[in-house]
């Protein structure tokens, strides 16, 4: 893969050059065009320098698009912009700009001014309607953003329709690798592809949204179903990971399909012709997500916290995330330290309807307790043994109903203060 | 003052040695006996070697209690006990008797059997029901307590009136200071004094109730009394403190007043005579709340989040812990950098009602924005002298209400991290 390096400008302080996460994956897929998506980057050279940081997606005329958002109260200008166009648009789009750096949040009226700006001149640029043009941003918040740089660039930018890797680049803050995804599969009589990118690192605990992630299909199918696809596939993806409890103002997902595909048409999200794009959207959705929490900020073990038993699916969401979000917990992994008196705490501190008595607790397959106590044989050095390794089980059965949830995160280690105390991002 | 250092068996690993936290008092203050109360302090064993690990108070015959517990349902063997105590000697107390190391949490039947052994000798030794006994412990969860050790030392422990000092050492985990405070006040006819003593440093955020934390008063004042009193002043102190968001399962706050006082009598909490005195008592409170926060795992800088103009107090809490919470604000505090985008970020996140557009955020009495954007004519170079600083304020008004609320918190740096991932505690 690329080998990528974070160079951030920091006032006062020298660069920081942050070093690839153990986590990553070995190299970033081989993604194909998708027809209908062209795709250009370029050096704005806003808040970074000797790196692209601005991505121009443009997409033909019929491309359908859904979207979900952060539901922060103090939403970004980009997320209000996005808002109103997919309802002005009625669902459709032909072009996404985003700016990595400047995350165009909380600066009053210069945000949606800036906005404004940008996608005046995208519209310009592809003959359409400002309501076509979607918008990101992320990067500092509270910093006016220099829009004249972002303009300014743009009608210069070349797009090219194999340009993934270079758009999952120019898209990252404080990652440490780029994010994509890339699956074909069988839509009717038609083989359609879905290729995702996606950023985030930090600041991430999305709720009913995520970090940026963009996710591009040449399947024909109407803005109405592909807005049921995506709240359907987000929750188990992007809503069921956290690295750090923090939700950005910024959060967003877009999924698109040009409709260059030839199939039946799909009228419904029910059609069961989607049987088999549904699960591959599901599995590009939840791909992403992971991608994300293997490069949260400091992150050296990749967590799976599964709990049943939960009175309700939403009960046993609210213990997963307890535990993945209790810095204890997250903390004792990090020192490969089989504390699962912490699992303890965490399960019992969220509320949720639990029984000591009851709470079974599992490590990498190993159960820990019974009835409400240590288990009889239990073996703390088999635990140690799958707590040295990168990838981490930790599962718990409340056996008070039948309720599910599996939720995603990363251990808290010293890089995680390295990164967020020595620089501003 | 004393120089405390922790010194914890681990397994596998060398002693750790604690250094005494930068935000600890210059020393522990001079706490003079109460009438009716005699300490003890002992070595276990159990868990630590080198340090005394048991305290025993003793109380003479008509001291009544108050106490309120951790909510977590998972809660120690200890806070079962002191509520079915509390419940049973109808607010009457003989003796308290506290194990530091170990919490007593989830070991199934044995726990509440370490319960009764412990009352069982207590109460022998003082002559009273074994419902006359309070019992905490506090340390790591799930390993069974050697309870014979701590039965066994009971009865040759001796119990002095001037053993204050002592007794707050007893009952330390991973504090790095003793922490206890003592003030003398009025009432009525009477100079009563209070004395309290607590311990707490990760793990913390109180839920209707704490840490331990034990407060004595020769007052003379019913259960029913010292329980109001109780309640009403745990919810600005020990209920506003969050280190890491994470809750115990052994939170113990216990009230306890020994009736050697003579004044009038008191019946009623809203008596007016009380007005010094639940003044002073409210002081107590906070006090050992804010040293509990002061030795913070890690704690480099004692954090006031004061918000204000929120739809309703409740609200106000709510956005004040998130910000308190946030590992994003944490970490950029511990990093002396004024990124007030994060606070920006924290309160979006929370979900009670606010508007960027009459968001107004301070630190350290310097006001950040304005009309939804970074003032005209910030001067970052201010906010980052205070930053500078250990004792930090961060205030908001939100401008949507008149709810208001202050938490109290530190910052989250490498030592937290060192503390928690490198042994169990």
């Amino acid at each position: 893969m690329r080998v990528h390096v974070v160079t951030k400008p920091i006032k006062d302080k020298a660069l920081v050059d942050l070093k690839t996460s153990p986590l990553a994956p070995e190299s970033f897929p081989v993604m194909p065009p998708i027809a209908g998506v062209q795709l250009a980057t370029a050096e704005a050279g806003v808040h970074y320098t000797g790196r692209t940081d601005v991505l121009m997606a443009t997409f033909d005329a019929g491309t359908t698009i859904a979207g979900v958002f952060t539901k922060s109260t103090m939403p970004g200008a980009p997320v209000i912009w996005c808002k109103q166009a997919l309802a002005d648009s009625q669902g459709q789009v032909r072009a996404l700009v985003v700016k990595a750096g400047n995350a165009n949040v909380f600066t009053a009226e210069d945000g949606m001014k800036a906005c404004e700006a940008i996608a005046a001149v995208a519209s310009d640029i592809v003959g359409c309607d400002a309501s076509d043009i979607m918008l990101s941003a992320t990067g500092v918040i509270g910093e006016k953003l220099p829009v004249d740089k972002v303009t300014a660039i743009l009608p210069s930018m070349t797009p090219v329709a194999d340009g993934w890797a270079d758009a999952a680049q120019a898209i990252l803050t404080t990652d440490t690798f780029p994010k994509g995804v890339t699956r074909q599969v069988q839509l009717g009589d038609a083989t359609v592809t879905i290729n995702g990118i996606a950023k985030g690192s930090g600041m991430i605990e999305p709720n009913m949204a995520t970090m940026l992630a963009y996710v591009v299909t040449d399947a024909t199918l109407p803005a109405d179903v592909l807005d049921a696809l995506l709240r359907e596939t987000i929750e188990p993806s992007f809503n069921a990971i956290t690295v750090d409890s923090d939700t950005s103002t910024s959060d967003t997902v877009l999924l698109m399909a040009t409709g260059k595909a030839d199939h039946a048409a799909i009228t419904d999200a029910s059609d069961p012709a989607l049987t088999e794009f549904r699960q591959a959207l599901q599995k590009v959705m939840t791909d992403l997500a992971h991608q994300i929490v293997r490069d949260g900020e400091g992150a050296t073990k990749f967590i799976t916290v599964s709990v049943t038993g939960a009175t309700s699916d939403a009960a046993a969401k609210i213990v997963a995330k307890s535990i993945a979000n209790s810095p204890l917990v997250k903390t004792a992994i990090a020192g490969e330290d089989a504390n699962w008196g912490r699992v303890v705490m965490a399960i019992g501190k969220c509320g949720a309807e639990a029984d000591p008595m009851k709470t079974l607790i599992n490590f990498g397959g190993q159960p820990v307790t019974e009835a409400g106590r240590v288990r009889d044989g239990y073996d703390e050095a088999l635990l140690n043994e799958h707590l040295k390794g990168s990838e981490i089980d930790l599962s718990v059965d409340l056996g008070v109903g039948n309720g599910q949830a599996i939720v995603w995160t990363c251990d808290l280690t010293h890089g995680y203060i390295e990164i967020n105390a020595d620089y501003r991002s």
